[in-house]
């Protein structure tokens, strides 16, 4: 049976795989008064007066809502709300098990970006923190940027999480060629959601950073950039170069593709410098297959999937973030805890090699770390 | 330890009633590949292609969404959607214990009946069914009329819960005092959510219902009535009587309290017709307490209160409405289905005597046998 059949038959005998389960059982009348009416009253006025005893008296302080509006649903584009939702039960399943962070999927019914953050503001009471998934971009930086003023950690997975991989595993394979990271020059090509947000993240700590497009490499002069593309421009490609991946590649001593199967041609990768570092992404494509990025001459290779070494999985992050901020009650996920998730990971694999620049994802330990280096730098 | 004491010390305990668990634990990579990606995109595509296969394969078909805006939070007044949250956990563990239905609660950060709608709208597509709570009238009543073409049951608790377990407990009290139900006049204290739909529910049945608010006895000829006491105002009162509760309750066979406390005096029992019921379901403090109105001559009395012989608790009705419409992926919860869960709690008690005209609200055999009922009235 193939992975999707068997996949099929999972979710119809599962009928969900998240159920909503009491702390407590209600067996007596006083249990009924304690967890419900009278008893109830005295919580409710007191976090009335008080609103943060709501994280000593509900399901707030653990409780991260993982929210979409089904516009980007992994890689099979805008099938809608309901149908992102076996993903986001997913999402919230590894909350769980990895983090022991309760999750609870919320799929909006709109894709306009006013109503989806107001629609989100409205519900905010409930949660602890927000991670927003599976939103198409532009729409997920408009969506994430209007609600920091939150006063809940409001992250969005599929830029940050993707970020705080990368980097920690451009760390590691550095130092597996033995290059020091402010060196490098790195060509990432996609300038979606994770393409955007690694540009951010590593761009001040290396070289130059090139984006590439559909319509080539991002610089200031491109005409019918929008605005956040425009930015990235600013923010890259110092010496403002034109052209395709075929010319941003050439001495390039990374590759990062966050963008579709099959783009990185093997005599592209002989053109970039030394020990070329090579980050296929794609899925379940990659950009370039490990066998034929190796025999161009690549010196380390990721991809995101579970069948070849170094698999780049968001899974190894989110947990760990969300399970430092909640426990700091950080009204906020800043850049200085997203850096400290980077340092965490990168350094749970004491000796990188070029087969293991990154712990395995099931790996529960990563989480432990990553939040108590995140919950520390909240502070 | 008073009750608000020990129930502070519970909820602190619990940090929140209530965790959201995965079904299936994921321990190895099929796990991750057969629960989230790659194996994930399967059910999404197919859900994409038909939205009723998101009851076979995610949480949808048995999930319900407790959703308040917090503006009538039990008896305590407009507490705001964050204060109202403890009740709403509270909810939810009664519907898992009682009808084994998985419910959330979502408290909604706007009282604005138009973005309260269209929010409730917009989280839609997780929810099999959505319960409305503690939202003050006449709001309640918009956003509950606005949501019924929404393909997946939405219902006022606070209204038609309370209906169907008052007409349950009509019908048994009448019979303890062989009268028939098509015979009585029923004056009901109180013209919010609970008293208009316990308006609606008997008027049809009975032969004449008296509505009174502060204002009086609700007529035709009222000043200053909203649209809904209009309405209410023209299904009830046959000869559109003027005056106060004290003119109502003259000749009348019952008196429906869902008011303020003590606002039934011993004398207005006393002008009541032969063997008068008193429900005075006014909480903490009733209409008037049990005793005095026995000494008044009350034949039957009921009182919202644990403490007291026939407690009239909506926890009778609920999970057993919801869990029938469930089963029967009922579209929404018509009235016959509610005429349906009505007569089912009203058997439950084989021969109600003026102690007993409803089951034990622990009793979970009630919500089975409702369900049944309204599955089949569903059809």
């Amino acid at each position: 049976m193939d992975i999707y059949s068997a996949s099929i038959k999972y979710h119809k005998k599962l009928k969900g795989k998240l159920q909503v389960v009491p702390k407590a059982k209600i067996k007596t009348h006083a249990d009924l008064s304690l967890a419900y009416t009278p008893g109830v009253a005295q919580p409710c006025r007191e976090i009335a007066a008080d609103h943060q005893k709501a994280y000593d008296y509900t399901i707030k302080g653990n409780m991260v809502a993982v929210v979409t509006d089904g516009s980007a649903v992994l890689g099979l584009g805008n099938l809608g709300a309901l149908a992102a939702l076996p993903v986001m039960e997913g999402k919230a399943v590894l909350f769980k098990e990895f983090a022991d962070v309760d999750a609870f999927p919320i799929c909006i019914d709109t894709q306009e970006p006013r109503e989806l953050t107001r629609c989100i503001r409205d519900i905010a009471p409930v949660f602890g923190g927000i991670n927003l998934e599976d939103i198409a971009a532009p729409r997920c930086f408009i969506v994430e940027n209007a609600l920091q003023d939150l006063g809940i950690p409001v992250f969005h997975d599929d830029q940050h999480g993707t970020a705080v991989v990368l980097y920690a595993a451009l760390i590691n394979a550095a130092k597996v060629v033995r290059k020091e990271v402010r060196t490098l020059k790195v060509v990432i090509s996609g300038a979606g959601a994770a393409g955007t947000a690694v540009a951010k993240m590593i761009a001040p700590h290396v070289r130059d950073v090139l984006v590439i497009d559909r319509g080539g490499i991002l610089h200031d002069g491109r005409e019918a950039l929008n605005e956040f593309k425009m930015e990235l421009a600013r923010l890259t490609n110092k010496d403002q170069q034109d052209g395709q991946l075929s010319d941003a590649i050439e001495g390039a001593d990374v590759f990062i593709g966050l963008s579709v199967g099959g783009v990185l041609k093997p005599q592209m990768i002989k053109t970039m410098a030394k020990n070329p570092i090579v980050f296929a992404l794609a899925n379940p494509v990659p950009e370039i297959f490990p066998r034929d990025s190796m025999r161009a001459g690549a010196a380390v290779v990721a991809t995101g999937r579970s069948d070849f070494p170094n698999q780049v999985n968001n899974v190894l992050v989110f947990p760990g973030i969300f399970r430092g901020a909640l426990d700091a009650r950080a009204p906020r996920i800043t850049q200085e805890m997203k850096l400290a998730a980077v340092h965490a990971l990168a350094s749970m694999v004491k000796t990188p090699t070029k087969d293991k620049i990154l712990p395995d994802p099931l790996d529960k330990k990563v989480a432990q770390a990553i939040a108590a280096a995140v919950k520390k730098a909240a502070k």
